[in-house]
C-alpha cells in the first residue's frame, strides 16, 4: 500500500469570467469546485492505475468536510487529521484573454499537536505500507521539520519514501533520509540556493537524501545520485494542460520503482505519465493509453497484481 | 416578528493581497469569510435593535452548512430550505492600491420545489409575524416571479411587506402587492426602464406596490405615494465602509414603519441607520449610538418592549 500524505490540501475552485479586469464586479460565467493538493492529484493517477493507496489530510471547518466527501466520492481510502479553522481555497481565475490569475489561501494554522497526530496516523499503517508519499506545500507558518519523523520513522521501517515538497521542508526531507526527494529545478534551486542542478542534488544527497529526481518541463527528468546522473527526454509534441503534470509523472516514478524498474525505466515511466496528464483537461487524471503509447512495448509498466 | 427571506444567500470572502495583478500567482495574506447576502444583514441590525426576527435562507452543500452554523452563532433565529448544489460564495480582492475586485458566483440552480418549498415555510410563519422582508437578489436562472406568492400570501394576512429586490423580481414583487418596494435609484431605473425616478417609483405604484421608497445614496433617501414625494437629505458628513448601508437604512425603515412612525420620521430613522453603518467597518452593523446622534432627541426610536 501506498500512503499519500498531502499536508496542506485545498478547494481548488476555478471561475471564468468575461474578462480580467481589476477593480470591478465580474459575473463568474462558471464555477468549477475541486479537492485539491499535489498528494491527492497523486493518489488519484496511481489508484486509477489499481494501485492501493491511502490518503493522509489534515481537514478542517466546511471545506475540510467538503474535501473529505469528495475524496471518498472518487473512491480513494482516506484519514482526515482534524485542524482547527478552515481547510485553504484557492481561486483560479480565467477568461479567453489573459493568464490565469490565481489566489491561494494560506491555509489554517497547524499547531504542533495536528503534526504529532498526523505522525501517529502514519505510524500505525506502516505495517501494511511499503510506500510513503509526502506531497505538496506545508501551511504557511507551519514548522518545515514536522515532515522529518514522518519521513525518518518510514524509513526505518523500510519503506520507500518518496518526498515531493519545497523549500525548508524539501531540506529536511533530505535530512531525514528519505529514499527520493523529487523537486523540479525551481524548486530545488530555491530549497538549496544552488542555481547548477547537480550541485543542488547533491547539496541534498549530501543531507542525507538516497535520490535526488528532478522534474524539468519540457526538457525531461533527471535522477541525481552520488556517482552520477542519468537522464530521460520528456515525450516531444505533447500539447494540452500543464496542471498536475507533475504529480503524474511523481505517481509514475513510485510505480515503476515499487515495482522494482531500474533507474532509466523509472525515469521513462514517470515522463510518460507527465505527458499523459497533459493531455487530460484536469488535474489528478492521465490517459492511460497515452502511457502505454509513450512506453516502448517493452516498458508497459506492470498491471498490478 | 419579521421574517426576513434571503433568496441567494452567500458566503463573503475577502482577500488581502500586496498587489492586485492579472495573471499571476497571489499570496492571499488575510482571509475573511462571512456569510452573506442583503437579508442577513438586515436580521443582525434588526436583532442588535432588540427586534424579533426569523430568517428564512435556502442553503446547500457545505457553503451552506457554513453559512447556517455561522448565522447560528451570530444568534440569529433562522429555518434553511435546502437546496441542491453549494450556496454561492463572493470572493472581494482588496490591496493598498487599485479598486476592490469582486468575483461573484451565479447561486445554485434552485428549482421551483424549493421556491415552494420557502413558501410554505413562509405561510407557516405568517401566525407569528407582523413583518415579511425579501431581500436580495435572487440565484441566476431563477424565475423572478417566484417571490410574488410569498409576498401576496403575507399582503393578504395583512403583514407589512418590504421587498429589497431588483430587475424582475422587484416588478414581480410590486404586481404582488408589497407594501414597500426598496429599490435605490439604479435598480429603480433598471427594472423600471425609467432614468425619471418620479416615473419609475410610478411604474411600481401602478403595479401594485404600496409605496416605493428610493435610497439615493449620500443624496438622502424618498418615499413615493400615487399623491406625492417625501424627501430627506443623508446625514452629512459620514466616512467610512458604505456596504451594507443600504440594507441598515432598510432596516431603520423596517423598525419606523413597524413603530407606526410617519413618513418623514421613518425615512429619517432609515437615514440614520444608513450613516450609522458606513460608520462600522463590517456589513450588518450599526454603529448604535449614531443612530440616536444622527435622529434627533425627539426621534429616537422606541426601545423595543
Amino acid at each position: 500500500m501506498i500512503v499519500v500524505v498531502t499536508p496542506n490540501p485545498a478547494v481548488d475552485v476555478t471561475y471564468r469570467v468575461d474578462e480580467q479586469r481589476i477593480g470591478t464586479t465580474q459575473r463568474v460565467r462558471s464555477v468549477e469546485r475541486r479537492p485539491g493538493g499535489k498528494g491527492l492529484n497523486m493518489a488519484r493517477v496511481l489508484t486509477a492505475e489499481g494501485a492501493p493507496t491511502h490518503s493522509v489530510l489534515p481537514l478542517g471547518g466546511a471545506a475540510g468536510s467538503w474535501v473529505a466527501e469528495q475524496v471518498e466520492a472518487l473512491g480513494l481510502p482516506m484519514t482526515a487529521v482534524p485542524v482547527d479553522g478552515e481547510t485553504r481555497t484557492t481561486v483560479t481565475v480565467v477568461d479567453d484573454r489573459a493568464h490565469p490569475t490565481m489566489f491561494g489561501e494560506p491555509g489554517p494554522a497547524t499547531t504542533l499537536a495536528t503534526w504529532q497526530d498526523l505522525g501517529g496516523v502514519l505510524r500505525r499503517m506502516t505495517e501494511d505500507a511499503d510506500t510513503l508519499v509526502v506531497s505538496g506545500s506545508l501551511p504557511v507558518g507551519a514548522d518545515p521539520g514536522a515532515v522529518a519523523p514522518w519521513i525518518a520513522d518510514a524509513v526505518a521501517a523500510g519503506l520507500l519514501v518518496v518526498a515531493d515538497l519545497a523549500g525548508p521542508a524539501l531540506l529536511a526531507a533530505a535530512a531525514a533520509g528519505a529514499s527520493v526527494c523529487k523537486p523540479n529545478r525551481d524548486e530545488l534551486a530555491e530549497a538549496t540556493g544552488h542555481r547548477d542542478e547537480r550541485d543542488g542534488a547533491l547539496a541534498l544527497l549530501d543531507r542525507g537524501a538516497g535520490l535526488v529526481v528532478v522534474s524539468r518541463g519540457h526538457r525531461g527528468i533527471a535522477a541525481h545520485s552520488r556517482t552520477g546522473v542519468v537522464e530521460v527526454a520528456a515525450v516531444p509534441d505533447v500539447t494540452g494542460n500543464p496542471t498536475g503534470a507533475g504529480d503524474a509523472a511523481t505517481a509514475g516514478l513510485v510505480l515503476a520503482l515499487r515495482d522494482g524498474a531500474d533507474l532509466p525505466l523509472a525515469l521513462r515511466t514517470a515522463a510518460a505519465f507527465g505527458a499523459a496528464a497533459v493531455l487530460r483537461p484536469v488535474a489528478g487524471e492521465v490517459d492511460r493509453a497515452a502511457v502505454r503509447r509513450f512506453l516502448t512495448p517493452g516498458e508497459r509498466p506492470r498491471d498490478p497484481a
